[in-house]
C-alpha cells in the first residue's frame, strides 16, 4: 500500500472537529458518511470506480503512533486529556462500497462509512484522496482503451506522473481501466501488473550510428526488440535501418518485434512505415506509437487511417491531463442521537445537484433484457420490486419515471469492512480489471461515447425523494 | 522521503537499455545527462526549481534488494550474469544542480548527472518524476502567491491531490513556492511546515442548528476559531450567526479569529460579510475564502474589490489544474569512449527548440545594476568575462546579443552529490522557501506577469553555439 498508514494523513480540520466532538461528548455518536462525486470527468458519460483496496488498507488497523501523538502535542491545539483519548483510537467502523471496476455515476455513494462520528470524520481526507485519484485515472484509461482497443494500450506515465504515486496508484488504476501493461517496474513488482519497454533515444545517441545501436539492441534481445526509429529521421533513417536489422535477424532465425514512433505526424509516418515494412517483407513487425496521446488523439489517428498496433500512453493518462481532479466529496448523511435514534442530514442548496442525499441508502442498478437502464438510489431497507414498474425520480423533474420490464436489480453497495476488519474474499486486481472491462463492454453505446454522451438516468426512490 | 528507495522505481526500458550496455561492454563508460524542460508551464514567464532534496535522497545509497532481483529474474529478460552484476550496483555518480527555489527557464539543465552510463541511465525516470512534479507545483504556488500575497495563501489540496504524494511532495513544493501553511497534517509532521484548519460543513450539519455548532466550536477553540458560514445561507444565516458568536466570545474576553466563505460569488459575499462584520464592530475578524481558487480567480477577485484576507487554495494548486504536467526530459549530453575521451552528443531536430544542447555545460545568470538580465549557457570550463561585453546567442537569431555592464555572473549549477554522497550542508526547507521568495521579488515585472509575460533571454555562449 502506498498511502501513509497514519491518521495524520488528513487535513487538520478533521482533527480539530474531532477535538470539538469530543469536548461536546458527541464523538461516539453513530454516523453515516457518503463518498460521492457530483460531476463526471472529461465531459464523459461514465466513471469507473477504483481505489477501494487502498482505502480499506488505510482504514484497517489505523492508529496513532507515539510519534504522531508527540507531533499533535507540539501543535498546542490538543490538551492532554484529548491526546490520551487519541492514544486509544482505532478505526472500527463498517464500510459498504461499490466494487472497484464498476461503472458509476454522479450522486451515487461509492463508499458508505458508518461508525462513530469521530472515526468517520477523521478518515475523510484520506478516503477522498485515494478514491478520487484512482477513480479519475481508471476512468481516463477506460476512455483511452475504448478508442484504442483493450489489448492495445501500454501505460508509460511514470516520469510525468504527479509524484511517485505514479509508481503505484496511477499504474494500478490505469490497469483497472483497461491498460494491458505498464513501463513502471515497481508497480509491476508490487501489483503483478505486466511490464513492457525497450529503449530510448539515449540508447541510439550512445552509439556512433543509429544502425549500430539497432544491431546492438537486437543482439541482446533477439525475441523482444522494438526499435525506436525517430531519433534522427524516421522515414529516411530510422525505418530503413530497422528493416536492415530485421533482415539480419531473419537470417539468424530471429524476428524483430516492432518499431516505435514517438514524434511527428503519427498518422502519415505510421502509414509510410507500414508500407515500407510490408514491401520489405515484414508485415508481422508491429508499429508502436507514443508521444502525448490520449483518447481524442487516438480517435483522430483512427479516422486518419493510422497503421498503429499498440499505443503507449503516458502523461495525458496518468495526470488525467484535460480534467486532472475528480471532485469527490464526503458528506454526513445521518447521525444518531445519544439514545441511538437516527436523524437524516443533508446540506441544503438552491439546486438539487448541489444538495446532498440524506439517510442510509443503497444504490440499485436496474436492468431489463437489453442491459442496464437506470440506477435507483433509495433509503434502506427498501428495495425495488421487479414484479411491478419501479418509480424513479430525477432531480430535475417532479413526476417519476416508471421503469418496467426489469429483469435484474443489482445492489451496488456491498459490505467490505466490518468493525474495522476487511471482509474476505476481496477481488484480485485481475478480477477487478476483468469486471471493469465487462462493465465497459456492456455500457450502452450512447453513454460510452467520447463526446456528448447521453446522460444515464440516476434516479431517486420514492422514500428518498420524500426527504428532499 | 516519499519516493520509493529502489532502482525498480523506473521505466522498464531503462533496465533493458542497461542490460544492452552491459552486453556491449559500454555500461561503465562515463556519461553526462542533463535534466531540463522545453516549455514553461501555465503559459507563464518563469518556473521555480524544486524536488532536488528528494532526488538526492533517492540516489543516495540506491541499490537492488534481494526481492528486487528476484522480481527482475522472474521477468525472463535478464540472465544470471547480469543479475549478479546488478547485485553489486550502487549509485556512485556526481550531481550538479540548480538549488531549489531558484527561478529557471526552458533549456537550462536543472540537474547534471555524471557517472557510468548504466548508473545515469537507470535513474532517469525517477529523477524526472520527482523534479517534474515539484517544479510544476512550486511554480504554480508562486503564481498564486504573486497574486494573493506571500503570507496569505494556505494549501488545502490533500483530498484532490493526485494520490497520497499530495501528502508530501505537493505540499512541500507549494510551501517552497510561497504558501504559508498547509492543511496536510502528515506533511506538517514530516517537513515541519505550519498546519492550519478549523471545521467543515459536516461540523455544522452534526448539530441541530448552525448557531449551536458555531458556539460549540468557539467553546473548544476560544483563540483559534474560523467559522465556515456557507452551509445554509451565507448572508442570511452564516454571517449573522458568526457575529452572534463573536459578540458572545467578546463578552468572555475571547475573540473570533475569522469566517470562511467556500462557495458562491466570493467577491460580493466577501464585501457584504466585511460590511456586516465592520458594522457589528468586528473589523479585526478576518475573512478566509476557499473553493476552486487559482491565480486567475484571485486576480479577478482583487479586481472586483473582494475583501478577502487569506486564501485557501487546493485542487487547482496541487494538481496544477490548467497544465498538469511539466514536460521535463533527461538527455545524454556527452559520453566518454573506452579511453576516456569525451564526445558531445545531441538529438538533432529541425527546430533548435526541439534539439538538445551537447556537452558538459554550466548555466550562468548575468546581472547588471538593475538585476538579472539574461542567462548564458556555455560549455565548461568557459566562464563569462564581466570586464567585457558577453556575447549570447538566441536559437532564433544568428548574430549574438552583447550583454554589457555586467555586475555579477552567477553559476546556477552547484555540486550537491559526489560519488553518490550528498554534499553538506544542504539548505533547509525554510532556506529554500526564503530563496524562492527573494528570487520572485527580484524577478523583472514583465517576466513575472500572469499573462503574456516577456520572454527572459536564455542564450548560448560562443563555444556551445559552435557545436549546434
Amino acid at each position: 500500500m502506498s498511502a501513509p498508514h497514519t491518521p495524520l494523513f488528513t487535513d487538520l480540520y478533521e482533527l480539530t472537529m474531532c477535538r470539538g466532538y469530543f469536548a461536546q461528548g458527541m464523538h461516539a455518536r453513530q454516523s453515516c458518511f457518503d463518498l460521492f462525486f457530483r460531476k463526471l470527468p472529461f465531459e464523459g458519460g461514465f466513471a469507473v470506480a477504483a481505489g477501494l483496496a487502498d482505502a480499506l488498507a488505510f482504514l484497517n488497523g489505523l492508529r496513532f503512533s507515539a510519534d504522531d501523538l508527540a507531533y499533535l502535542c507540539s501543535l498546542n491545539l490538543f490538551d492532554e486529556e484529548y491526546l490520551a483519548h487519541l492514544r486509544e483510537f482505532v478505526f472500527s467502523g463498517n464500510v459498504q462500497a461499490v466494487p472497484e471496476g464498476t461503472i458509476v455515476f454522479p450522486g451515487e455513494p461509492l463508499l458508505r462509512v458508518q461508525g462513530s462520528l469521530e472515526q468517520c470524520q477523521l478518515v475523510e481526507s484520506a478516503l477522498l484522496n485515494i478514491v478520487n485519484f484512482q477513480t479519475l485515472i481508471a476512468t481516463k484509461a477506460a476512455r483511452v482503451c475504448l478508442q484504442a482497443g483493450f489489448d492495445n494500450v501500454l501505460e508509460f506515465g511514470l516520469r510525468r506522473a504527479q509524484g511517485p504515486d505514479g509508481a503505484r496508484m496511477a499504474t494500478r488504476a490505469a490497469y483497472i481501466g483497461g491498460c494491458v501493461a505498464t513501463s513502471n517496474v515497481q508497480a509491476g513488482a508490487d501489483l503483478d501488473i505486466p511490464v513492457r519497454g525497450t529503449h530510448a533515444h539515449s540508447w541510439v545517441m550512445a552509439f556512433a550510428s543509429e544502425l549500430e545501436s539497432f544491431r546492438a539492441f537486437a543482439a541482446v534481445f533477439p525475441t523482444n526488440s522494438i526499435l525506436l526509429v525517430d531519433t534522427y529521421d524516421t522515414l529516411a533513417s530510422g525505418v530503413p535501418n530497422a528493416i536492415t536489422v530485421a533482415r539480419e535477424m531473419r537470417e539468424h532465425g530471429e524476428a524483430l518485434r516492432g518499431i516505435r514512433l514517438d514524434s511527428g505526424d503519427l498518422a502519415r509516418l505510421s502509414r509510410e512505415a507500414r508500407r515500407m515494412l510490408d514491401e520489405a517483407g515484414f508485415p508481422e513487425v508491429k508499429i508502436f506509437a507514443s508521444g502525448d496521446l490520449d483518447e481524442t488523439v487516438i480517435e483522430q489517428l483512427n479516422k486518419a487511417g493510422a497503421c498503429i498496433d499498440v499505443y503507449g500512453v503516458g502523461t495525458r493518462l496518468v495526470t488525467a491531463h484535460d480534467d486532472p481532479a475528480l471532485t469527490g466529496v464526503y458528506k454526513l448523511a445521518a447521525i444518531a442521537d445519544e439514545q441511538g435514534v437516527w436523524r437524516n442530514t443533508r446540506k441544503k442548496s438552491d439546486s438539487l445537484e448541489k444538495a446532498t442525499l440524506p439517510g442510509i441508502k443503497q444504490v440499485w442498478r436496474l436492468h431489463d433484457q437489453r442491459g442496464m437502464i437506470a440506477d435507483w438510489i433509495e433509503l434502506e431497507p427498501a428495495a425495488p420490486d421487479p414484479a411491478q414498474a419501479v418509480p424513479g425520480y430525477l432531480p430535475s423533474e417532479t413526476a417519476p419515471h416508471q421503469f418496467s420490464g426489469i429483469t435484474q436489480t443489482q445492489p451496488l453497495l456491498q459490505a467490505c469492512m466490518r468493525a474495522g476488519e476487511i471482509l474476505s474474499p476481496q477481488p484480485t486486481l485481475t478480477d477487478i480489471r476483468a469486471h471493469a472491462t465487462a462493465n465497459l463492454y456492456n455500457l450502452p453505446e450512447p453513454v460510452r461515447r467520447l463526446a456528448n454522451p447521453a446522460p444515464y438516468p440516476v434516479t431517486l426512490g420514492p422514500r428518498l425523494w420524500a426527504e428532499m
